[in-house]
């Protein structure tokens, strides 16, 4: 498929331009802290900007490496007219704050790394580094998009016709357009959303982008996975992954992991769409997991959830090992865990 | 213990008084719905507004028996005065109505079964129905108390100093008095409790109560527990039941299932507080899981979560099979699931 082609398949929120974008010295990032109330984008000028913009949670998933690739090109725009080690000096500033917006989604810190290969290639020929960057960061964004739609079509030829499929927080691209071309293919699905607290992916993006294609869906809460498939209502389980190891551990939003327990429990498989291992987290004691302001547990949408003497643990992601995942869906393949090595090694 | 001591060490919400109570003819239920934000009383001078009130949530776990009883007791003053057959076809209305708000708590059936004998008997005897109600429901308040210090010591046994304690919703006085007891006995506590969505009895009810008590409590969202057990963090899973079947399979607020999956994952025992099965209600397919309306789960103490067109499904309650329960704690011990016949059958 086209990339034009492959973007129009997708609901509102993962459309390439709605993710980020960069407009003449601008980084446009589509707000996903207010959608689907609201239809916003946040609009930085500056590195800091943006990498509030991630801390924040404006943008989650595959959005802060979009996000954080265009702030690198913004500051080449302004680092330009320096001598080159001065703006190196700048580039390479604004890549260690990017770097530690998101400690456990190590795919941002890797695109940078090879962004910052393009821009020493650059400094060297005395090119337009920001030009340069946006022309790359354009280039891999069709790339991905191209590989988003071979995970997608994999993950489709896994749905069955009337397969309820429970996931996790908001799985993107690849999920979606799973889902969209089951549909395409004539297959009925009906899909669980956990509603993912505090953040509410599951209520407030998943849901909607899943019900914009036109496919039946419900939100459940966080604690509901379990009965849900004890009624025999799910015989699939997907998610997205913030990181994967190379041993097979999956790293995604908190909840997955008991989710994937409770899907082994009930004879459900559990498929993950990456992008493939990070090759510099061997295994589990390689993860770092963010752990998050507790008072974000206090809230709902601003709503209080208990007196502010109350304390609160806020872990954001989870852990599950490679024994509770029945696959990993990637560009190559619906791969074991226990084989990522060899492809990616 | 006395009952006035066990009463003084529990933490506000569960003081017999703060539960339900009978004002000269009018009930007052405590409004779990407002606390910890405000401690608020809804006072009820029909049997529909307790009815109302028992389905809109004011009060919850043991506290529904409570109000429908101190409801019988406000007909029968309504009713005096009438022949003996009207007085019991009012009654028996009431009766009926109270029932209905609740389908899977059968405990709040049984009991006004009971209280229809005492009914019974006192018609026959031309006695005041409504004093001799209100004489039952105190003896048996008494008895209640008394059998949750039993099962707060058997409760309290089980905990080690140091332990790291996870339950689920709002498991009410035995748990609350076994954390007391251990507490006062020098053992070293630290509480997980789940908020509990859509209503956040965990965070609203359970995680102040424990706070009272002077014990570490942390919320943890309703998709935390699994990641908390990983990192050894919980030695215990304790929660009370709305309803033990025979064979016992335990029904408790929807979470508790996954929380029972995930802590056997880990080699966390799970402890149940029960008042013992029901005898109505022999095995799995006995039960009936309440539904309540999706529109709750789109919304978090009024912020909603989602769009309006977005369906959800909300299911109230789980269910939990005998091999994930290590022991069910009763008047008589701790039980295994397996026992419950010979004890209460």
């Amino acid at each position: 498929m086209e990339v034009a082609e492959i973007n129009d398949m997708l609901p509102f929120l993962l459309r390439r331009e709605n993710v980020a974008r960069y407009e003449d010295g601008v980084v446009v990032i589509g707000d996903r802290r207010k959608y689907p109330f609201e239809k916003a984008f946040v609009r930085c000028a500056d590195v800091e900007c943006v990498a509030r913009a991630i801390e924040e949670m404006v943008t989650q998933g595959g959005g802060p490496s979009n996000a954080a690739l265009y702030a690198l090109a913004m500051a080449a725009r302004q680092a330009a007219g320096n001598p080159a080690a001065r703006q190196r000096e700048i580039l390479e500033a604004a890549r260690q704050r990017l770097v530690r917006t998101r400690p456990t989604n190590t795919a941002l810190a890797r695109r940078l790394e090879k962004a910052m290969e393009v821009v020493e290639t650059c400094l060297a020929e005395g090119g337009d580094v920001e030009a340069t960057l946006l022309h790359w960061i354009e280039q891999m964004r069709d790339t991905n998009y191209k590989n988003y739609a071979v995970a997608g079509e994999l993950g489709a030829s896994l749905i069955d016709d009337g397969d309820g499929i429970l996931t996790m927080c908001f799985a993107e691209t690849s999920f979606l357009l799973a889902l969209a071309l089951a549909k395409k293919a004539g297959k009925h699905m009906q899909v669980f959303t956990p509603e993912t607290r505090p953040y509410l992916q599951g209520a407030r993006l998943t849901a909607p982008s899943v019900h914009e294609l036109g496919i039946k869906v419900q939100i459940i809460g966080d604690n509901m996975p379990a009965y849900v498939l004890s009624q025999g209502k799910v015989q699939k389980y997907f998610t997205a992954a913030d990181l994967v190891t190379l041993d097979g551990h999956v790293v995604n939003k908190v909840g997955t992991f008991q989710n994937a327990i409770a899907a082994n429990y009930h004879g459900v498989p559990y498929f993950v769409f990456s992008w493939g291992p990070d090759k510099f987290k061997p295994d589990r004691a390689s993860i770092e997991i963010e752990e998050r302001d507790p008072a974000e547990m206090r809230n709902c949408r601003g709503a209080a959830t208990t007196s502010a003497e109350i304390d609160a643990y806020y872990p954001a992601f989870d852990i599950t090992p490679p024994h509770l995942v029945a696959g990993v869906i990637t560009q190559y393949g619906i791969l074991s865990p226990y084989d990522l090595q060899r492809f990616f090694g």
